[in-house]
């Protein structure tokens, strides 16, 4: 297991379904956790620690409204934190400056709102400047991506 | 020692000045704390016992930009906490939606954005619910700004 | 009675349910009026004086658009007043600014737009520093939720 | 008197002075006071029968942050009421949202943000449906305003 | 005929439904009119002339998106002119934009997006410093409104 | 004269010192004008017509606040229409909505806020389509911009 | 050919159903490309080129989110391009705020968002400055909305 | 060189002295260049190719206004990117928009506007995940900073 998703709330694992669609099309090992950052700060705590010590090297962290959860995350680990800002309300921009105006030292690395795709992708880009199966794996996506969209780029309208 | 203020950033201080100054008219005790909810998490923790050991009863908390701070009390302690946003980017609308929109069963009970002088006055109307001194005081003292008040209604413009 | 509920207009009842089974949970007796600021000021005046005779200690206010109601509660009463932000136009932008943003001395405890379960756990904290018991049940309450949120922290995605 | 100038905090005054400054090229009447619709409400109530009695005919208000004070004057009279937001915070948009977004029955005319000049200018407009000798003087107005626009147009840049 | 209605564009009829069922209910005749201001201006000129020979006293002019057609009335013509922000896109935060920052000289008495009804009023309460019929029968409005709002200021929720 | 610039009011001027610099670059000359939409509207119409007769194929439209000169001009001349948006309020915000949200028909080529320099550049890329010399002119520049940047790209921070 | 549209994603493409109706009305030969700023740029710059050898003259591209694609595009080629905000998120300002703030040197005509048939008029436009025949088309096409307009300005409500 | 900075223009180079500040703490070797996606598109190619030869393994792109040169970078290698939003107009929400909002396959791991020290912690934190070096300076920093901060935890308001 190399990446930990963490949601601060069961309603938003929806959104996350593309980020281990992601991950599984380039066979990373992922475990997901609802752990909010306000209601069991301890576990937590906790969680973290034995999530480094098996081994994770990226977190995601999914949460909406006043987003705490990423950066929470981000203060407790030195491992990079993915943000994920999730839409429940003004759109989304509340949660999005939640997680991405953090104050220096600890910064999240924060993707679009609801954009759970490029947060799988973000980890595995991460994780490929250590392991160059990834690298290898990544080159071999944006080939076929460029194929695919060379070969689909007429369109009647 | 009623109130504690604990600040995000030193760099807050000054936003705080009118906090300290409503609590001093009123006569209420209070004491100050620099405590970043990200980089000193279990410190936090452990001064907010101490704290409520202490006998405080409510909790000013401020912070600028992704302002977690008051969030992240509001989930250490069942006291009533006071979150202050302070602008230190976007005209402080990050701050506000940092601290006001909190998830359920954590709210944070949210002032103005740099409204440091009403932090204090919530602060007193809270306490006023248990201590019938304060409650006088608060009715004098409106009585005392209408006087003021009524007396310069009247302006050249 | 400890707690008053004012809508400013009947169709904002639904968003409050959250605030009575808040309040319910927590065996806190209340009332609920619709009373709007502008439509009847007389009437929210002598109302306000009625409730703080009958023993009401903490006020929650909810409106939208420009949601006067919890700020003109506000400058009538010395008891602390919750504000709860409507969304009916905007994302309910309109309404958070109307409330959070009141000038010095007459502050509104504000949270989250349509968080009305907050506005009821907020009341409850807020009568806690008076009530012993409350205090427990809160504690209490917290504890529940964390072993339950303990129990369910891991999910498939 | 034909109209009243209302705003709720000295520090606005001068904001106004475009406003006295329409006011006077119209020889419209006005007196000027600071009524705060939360610090005294009452006081406000009174003053505007008072001025009702007296003869005006339009009012103008003027507040910042959750500028109520609009609102609630417009809740107490019938007079056309004309809103105008103080930038105060950020950049006048809560003061503009908190005024113009007033609930069904009692609308407020609502000028720019810091738009003093057109406060008064919007007044001499609807005193003019009544008068026609303003009538005549706004003709001219335009007509003057249009003579030296038009002999002004060519310029370098 | 006292009042003009103008809309931009056909499809924003349904909102001014409650604008000529508030003028319904104050007896105050009006007339409605399609006119573009970017697509017939000539028309558009030749209509208010029309219309001020007519006897017509205040204008309504409703549009949405970049909302051009209640500020270019204003500057031709100089009766009252109410503008109604229409919500076609953002919110309806463009139209309300391009309705109320009118440049000095020009004013634009602007409601809230959508606020057909409050349109409606405000021209009725300007008409009625002219014609005290009208303003009697605004204060009877107001009556009635208020004993109707205090019998059911009760509610369960 | 290829270009007419028209500025809504003498106080933009200096924001258009740029527009004038990238005219004079590619040796396209222009003549300026101050025609504000609402306070000179058939000078406004009048001044196009003799525009179009006198050559002119472009117009470059300046304004702030309620910014209607850009889609006014649009809506009497068939030419295209390039509106820069000028801040003077809201950080340009309700000058951007109020050029860019033109109703169906009547578009405006809308630049960044208080970007003059882009107006000038969008101008000669429009006209360049007809003139060949022009199309040269904009290939030396590009190339000329590159060679500069290419040579400036390594810096110390 | 004389204008290319180029969408960022296949499902952008309803949104330019209208911009084609307006090339259509004028008889402007078009053609459509999914041509992706990030995933394909190479193809995209090898496309520009053919697209300026087979005489296109004007660009229309569009896109949702960070929407780079018009300011690539516009970096790539002198030809005008016209961007055209597509509303996938935040109702569109996300993308409004990618095409419209360009930096200097590099203009993109922005209309507003999802104003798919204001992208083909002001292609339109464009084009007619070279072609007289278009002229005339415009012309006759403006004549022919203002009867239509004029005829149905009568409108019941 | 592990980590490559790109900025958009040079008027940008203060705002990365912080930047350079982190990654000089963590004596992380680095290189700065001036590289507008749009001015140089193919030397921006060229580079990027270069910089990964060089075993460059994280690269910050920083811009301003439609920040397209994270998103541009980010599709032309799969080196994970950071991107730092300038604020140069609208409070910086244009460059945030434009960086974190890009499509799917394609992320930029967004930092707070103007967050010049969290980008260099954020590059720090990545390359931690292979350089055990590193992730222990980490480990070290954050005790220090805890234990300089709980030091000055005490403050006077």
């Amino acid at each position: 297991m190399k990446v930990a998703i963490i949601i601060g709330s069961k309603s938003d694992a929806d959104k996350l379904k593309n980020t281990t669609k992601a991950l599984n099309e380039f066979g990373i090992n992922y475990k997901a956790f609802v752990m909010s950052a306000h209601r069991i700060p301890e576990e937590l705590t906790k969680t973290l620690i034995e999530l480094e010590n098996d081994g994770v090297e990226v977190i995601i962290a999914a949460a909406g409204l006043a987003a705490h959860l990423p950066g929470v995350i981000a203060s407790k680990t030195i491992l990079p934190v993915i943000g994920l800002p999730i839409n429940a309300a003004l759109d989304g921009l509340d949660s999005l400056l939640s997680i991405v105006q953090m104050p220096p030292s600890f910064p999240v690395a924060t993707v679009g709102i609801d954009a759970g795709y490029n947060a799988g992708m973000l980890a595995t880009e991460i994780l490929a400047i250590k392991y160059p199966l990834l690298k290898e794996k990544l080159i071999n996506y944006r080939e076929q991506l460029k194929n695919k969209l060379i070969n689909e780029k007429n369109i009647e309208i």
